[in-house]
């Protein structure tokens, strides 16, 4: 699905990553952190898809929802079991979104 | 592959997609366009995947390098060809990427 997003400005996280081979409860964690974002003030939408690489852009009202979501304690125990497991390499982009538009 | 881009501040394009039942020649320019973007100046880098929704995250060092992309002749043919023909819904986020990290 595309965000259905509010006019700019807002942010963007851009989560690019390359799995390992231990992919061992990857998806439930992954799901499960997708649900827990979509409850913290100021989320606006996710988009993602996965082939050789996997992208997962989250909108948010503001860096300071961006920060929340960082500390949040479930998904700071998550990132942490995500480098040791799951993540042979990953990039984070912290961006703001000046300009959109759909067809 | 992850892209390799410089330190910030560069900017983003991202491009998420949902394809109508219409996939004839889109692998091909798709390909095709990413190879034409790669030789245009102020390109950085480009990340792709597609499940459910497509998503296509290209990175320019300025605004000035995006308009010119978004300029140019085939490119801008091969957008006229994707609305008449490929998309049934697209959006398009310019983004300043202003903070960056990987593992």
């Amino acid at each position: 699905m595309i965000a259905k997003t509010p006019n700019t400005p807002y942010y963007a996280v851009i989560f690019t990553s390359i799995l390992s081979d231990n992919k061992k409860g990857y998806n439930e964690m992954s799901q499960k952190m997708i649900e827990l974002a979509k409850h913290q003030d100021g989320f606006l939408g996710v988009e993602s898809a996965r082939e050789d690489v996997g992208i997962t852009v989250s909108y948010w009202r503001d860096l300071a929802s961006i920060k929340n979501w960082k500390m949040q304690t479930e998904h700071t125990e998550a990132r942490n079991l995500g480098r040791s497991l799951w993540y042979k390499h990953f990039k984070v982009r912290i961006c703001k979104v000046e300009r959109d538009y759909e067809f």
